[in-house]
């Protein structure tokens, strides 16, 4: 019942929730993520009172906390109890305790109030003590205050708006955008009890930005390497220089996708979660985490888990608009999960699977996100569907699912619902507004489209595949290609891919009317790039359903003449061994080759001109031209049904921008430097209008932050 | 062992096989199709002759049979073995016993004998007598006569080569073209014995076509309305019109697809034919069909049957020559198949599935076809794999495998071996010829391909569409269209559908500045086809693996604009069940929209010039322009697993010309008619430069007969 105050290494101060498990009261202790303002407010022990809790399926009004320091930080316990499963989400509701927030605040001036007079005004802290564990929940929107108290039974969205209780709504509604709504604001508008009163509100009528609790105070830190979209919630994918470096991408590069905030529940007190399971007939069956382990055999699985939305950004810059997060080719990752298979804990748990109807399991997590998969997919286990602990010889980590999470393999991820609480088998697909991720349309001009509601929602996912890498010229040359010439690696040590290695003997070092590294600024230009350039490429491949990628094609002239890449062979590979029934993973790919001959502006001109994009169109198949300055690389997989990918994106447009999965394609250009402080000295190097190039590093600013259905 | 002499209803004459089951001598009656000579020949009651024969994987010497009568027909019974299963192929030798013929050859003065003395001359008579149940079998090859007893046990063909034993070699390599070859006839050099007598030789030096052998002499009759392909073996698809006009595909139009000729096994016969399963230990077990029809429930499948080479003449058009059947887009048809599960068989004849090596299930089929399938597929109830002995509610047809065959859903229907004989759980796949059926080559320009051997075989199929229907103008306004207006069909009770079906109300009759049905051959054409032009169009739409079909998208522009078709809901409807564990079928699709408007040539002339086909751009996404003369009608299906079809034919061009699956495209054009003789009246009417049109049937003589492998 007593947390610590100063975390060991940061200083940050801890946060303390409360929580039940079966009637049993369990406080944990969350290390908070050091901010500006809290960091300078400890927190002290903390003290129960009030009534005992019991576990239920609906939200158990908490007990408050007070703290038996003088100095006082209120931490509103906004607990969320899904099932037999417990956790309590913190939102730090203490900053206006800080003596020197409310000094500041006394030091501006308050607006005047014109008000309705006839209501009350409140004051911040008496408003926080109508939290998600009072009787009478309160929320604030904008300057006015309103007792939910009679609405929460109503709530479509359930016990969440709890979460909000003794604060404001706002940050809940970014992220559950569906109240941004005038019907939203006239159900509120029933319950406005009175207003802030204005000794708690800015310059601009509103409740400073400081007294607004953050939902993501407890979100885990992260690599730095990751490329955000979004903060809050984070969204995130590995660099590609990353992402498929190695077989399975590294914990902490996995891509992050989140609808919310990080549910957090303390390692240290793990083996009291519970996962709770309700049949078709209502009868429910709980198991604790140290339950799964003993009762059921572990099980491994080498699978990938791939967003809907990957590559949409892709879809964007050749077909159109779309809305959601940009993600680049990396809202795909790959890994070796740990756990239980879910067809064995259904058994367990009483399952009869003679039932003929279709059903579904539906997946909640504990942050109120959730999905369902076909019941037939569930007990086959074949499908290897997995209730996973572990991710690459690791626990689970907190942005994965921490402690435990459902692993759908060939399957869309959102299906494979992290920090799972719940599992129902129902007659219905979840009611997650997440559950319908649907083509919109195809074709930019269509209008609304009558059968949206009749389109299946996406289980399965189409093949796929992407360019990471990219390296051309003296980048191939020089031997900064890693898998190049190394044969410990096992492209290398596939005999029959030796000849698609580029002989470097036969590459000619010396340009055509041009010296590399020449320090003479006044050398011109020379008027076309050499023949055999080299260039080398790396990607993955990978299709849902289980279907192994069987062939991997690459064109280097934007489609006029293909070939083969080489598949690397890591399931075969001693080292990373693949589990699972079917072929889940992706199939890394490999590729050399020559350029066909491009023309160069006949200045040394270091940026290559805009108008130089028109010349280098990017049609299927381009007529055959000698001279382009531009050329396209492409790559298109097949996987062993023999389905193959779209050509243009085009073709599948859809507005919510999902399973963008057409060849992709990379532009690049040669250019004449003038050797001025480049790494790459005097010489012809490349570059491209997606930002691609040498070494392939994607930049950041590209990566928009777009939200889904804004 | 008495064999009719006379056909009851031609007075052909009948044949007869001598063949084994467990040790028993049993005479089959063959039903020969009657040809011009052959019919005046009359058998008699055969006698057998010689030892006793036993079963065997290889192929035993068959006692002589002789003609009891004076008038002689003597029938080669080229009896093949293929474990316990047995069935015997007619060869009908007896035409030079006619005394019409050999007279005939008496008259014809036969060319001087200049061929090397030193070897003895044979008569026809004489080498019959060396047939396949002969000790000695003989071959013959163009005018020279080989022993090949010595060569049938090296032969890579295995005992097929002795249905040739004691006539022709020829024939058999017109089938089986892998023979043409220099290092083949240097094998066959080797068993020169002599030359055939030039008693017995026609004018060019070479034995009389009468003389030589037909193997297809007892293929079955065929339904006219078949579009054929080749011949000998036949090859054949239903007109599109008649295709899916039911969900279920006729017996007498579903597509035909023949390596070889169909094997003869008599119906009142049945019961003793047999189908031998080998295990990987070498054990092996026979099932009677009564026994499988006993022993195993019988199920049913609903299940289509397509060819790899499905809408080749589509890639051939658009993308280039393939070798192979120039298939139009009815080498696929659906029905409902009704036999025993693999997978019980399997396991009661003992396999052991816990090996994990992974094993493929080899069929070998009577007329010396195989392939295989992966034994997960076959022991997995869910695949639905059949042994099927009744289809559409009547027994197999022999065009369609009687009295067995495998029926693999969702698998390319090379899987799906006839006349099942033979079947052996290996750890190799098929050595068949026809178990690699892949992509040569993605783009036309692409040289041999280092990594043919290395891709997988074809199994589940990707997905694919055609449009089999097209209705324009007063076609639709005329009700010319079967489901347009009929409450009974399942399209028509969907009550979302009937928005999509034009308004006919709503139509105008009257065209732009023409007046329809005016016998004033002078009125000038109208420059343009009128607003509102109505269009109707159905086909079908699959996917293999099971997948189900969840849209279907239509353009009426080329892919300028989508819309999505309506799904016909056959499963649903109690006339059509569908039958098996997962959507093995076709989706049958309709759609009624508006045309674009298109430009008309100035002049009234009936025939639209050649050079308009360059004014209608098949581009992917053409430029919208205003007054095109021509449209591009497309349709693409997308399946559950959110695959979809490849834009163009260039992108998945092969060689082979297999799995032509990209959108399917029928460009129309409007043309003036007179009026005169023409059924459309004086008006607009419509023709494309695919051989399609209002009305929708493919001529015949666009399909083309070419042989795979030429």
């Amino acid at each position: 019942m007593i947390c610590d105050t100063q975390h060991p290494h940061t200083g940050g101060s801890l946060h303390c929730a409360i929580v039940t498990l079966q009637g049993v009261l369990v406080i944990f202790a969350s290390k908070k993520m050091a901010t500006r303002v809290i960091r300078r407010i400890p927190v002290d022990i903390l003290r129960i009172r009030g009534r005992p809790l019991s576990t239920s399926s609906t939200l158990r009004r908490l007990p408050k906390l007070a703290s038996r320091s003088s100095r006082t930080a209120r931490v509103a316990p906004l607990s969320f109890f899904v099932g037999g499963g417990v956790i309590a989400s913190y939102l730090t509701l203490s900053q206006l305790n800080d003596p020197e927030i409310e000094d500041r605040h006394a030091e501006t001036s308050s607006p005047p109030d014109d008000r309705d007079p006839s209501l009350p005004r409140f004051r911040l802290a008496d408003i926080r003590k109508h939290d998600g564990s009072s009787s009478e929940p309160w929320v604030i929107y904008q300057d006015k205050v309103y007792d939910i108290t009679e609405w929460v039974a109503a709530h479509p969205g359930g016990d969440v708006i709890l979460r909000a209780a003794g604060g404001s709504i706002e940050p809940y509604w970014d992220i559950f955008s569906i109240h941004k709504a005038p019907h939203v604001r006239e159900v509120l508008q029933q319950y406005l009890i009175g207003y802030i009163d204005v000794a708690d509100l800015g310059a601009d009528g509103r409740p400073t930005a400081e007294s607004i609790e953050d939902p993501f105070i407890n979100d885990p830190a992260r690599d730095p390497r990751l490329i955000t979209h979004t903060l809050k919630p984070r969204n995130a994918e590995p660099p590609n220089e990353e992402l498929d470096r190695s077989f399975h991408t590294p914990n902490e590069l996995f891509y992050v996708r989140h609808h919310m905030w990080v549910p957090f529940v303390e390692e240290g007190r793990v083996d009291q979660y519970a996962l709770t399971i309700e049949l078709p007939d209502g009868e429910t069956k709980q198991y604790t985490l140290a339950e799964l382990k003993e009762r059921f055999p572990t099980q491994r699985v080498t699978a990938v888990l791939q967003c809907s939305g990957n590559r949409r950004n892709d879809m964007t810059r050749h077909a159109g608009k779309t809305n959601g997060l940009q993600w680049g080719v990396g809202a795909i990752s790959n890994a070796e999960w740990e756990g239980v298979r879910l067809s064995d804990v259904l058994a367990d748990a009483g399952l009869q699977t003679a039932n003929t109807a279709p059903l579904h399991v539906q997946f909640t997590g504990l942050e109120a996100y959730g999905a369902s998969i076909p019941l037939s997919k569930a007990v086959d286990p074949a499908s290897d569907v997995l209730l996973a602990f572990g991710m690459n010889g690791k626990p689970l980590p907190r942005d994965h699912g921490f402690p435990l999470r459902a692993v759908v393999p060939g399957n869309v991820a959102a299906r494979s619902v992290k920090w799972l609480s719940k599992i129902v088998v129902s007659d219905e697909e979840s009611t997650s507004q997440w559950q319908r991720r649907d083509y919109k349309s195809f074709g930019p001009n269509e209008g609304p489209n009558p059968n949206w509601d009749r389109a299946p929602s996406i289980q399965e996912m189409p093949v796929t595949s992407a360019i990471t890498g990219v390296w051309v010229g003296d980048c191939v040359r020089q031997g900064r290609v890693p898998w190049m010439g190394n044969s410990n690696n096992s492209l290398a040590s596939n005999p029959s891919s030796a000849s698609k290695i580029i002989d470097m003997a036969a590459v000619p070092n010396q340009r055509i009317g041009f010296t590399p590294k020449d320090s003479n600024s006044s050398t011109p230009c020379p008027t076309s790039t050499p023949a055999n350039e080299p260039i080398a490429l790396q990607g993955y491949a990978y299709s849902g359903g289980g279907r192994a990628i069987t062939r991997v094609d690459v064109s280097l002239d934007g489609g006029l003449t293909w070939d083969q890449a080489e598949l690397v062979k890591d399931c075969s590979s001693p080292s990373t061994p693949c589990y699972g029934s079917k072929s889940w993973s992706w199939t890394r790919w490999r590729y050399t080759g020559a350029l066909p001959i491009l023309s160069l502006p006949s200045s040394s001109a270091p940026s290559l001109p805009v108008a130089v994009k028109e010349d280098c169109e990017e049609g299927i198949f381009p007529r055959k031209e000698q001279q382009k300055r531009c050329t396209t690389l492409i790559v298109k997989a097949t996987d062993e049904a023999y389905n193959t990918q779209p050509e243009s994106h085009k073709g599948i447009y859809n507005v919510r921008g999902n399973l963008a999965t057409a060849w992709h394609r990379v532009k690049i250009c040669p250019k004449c430097t003038s050797g001025e402080g480049g790494v790459e000295g005097k010489g012809v190097t490349w570059n491209t209008g997606e930002t691609y190039g040498c070494g392939f590093r994607k930049e950041a600013e590209e990566v928009r932050e777009e939200m889904l259905r804004k």
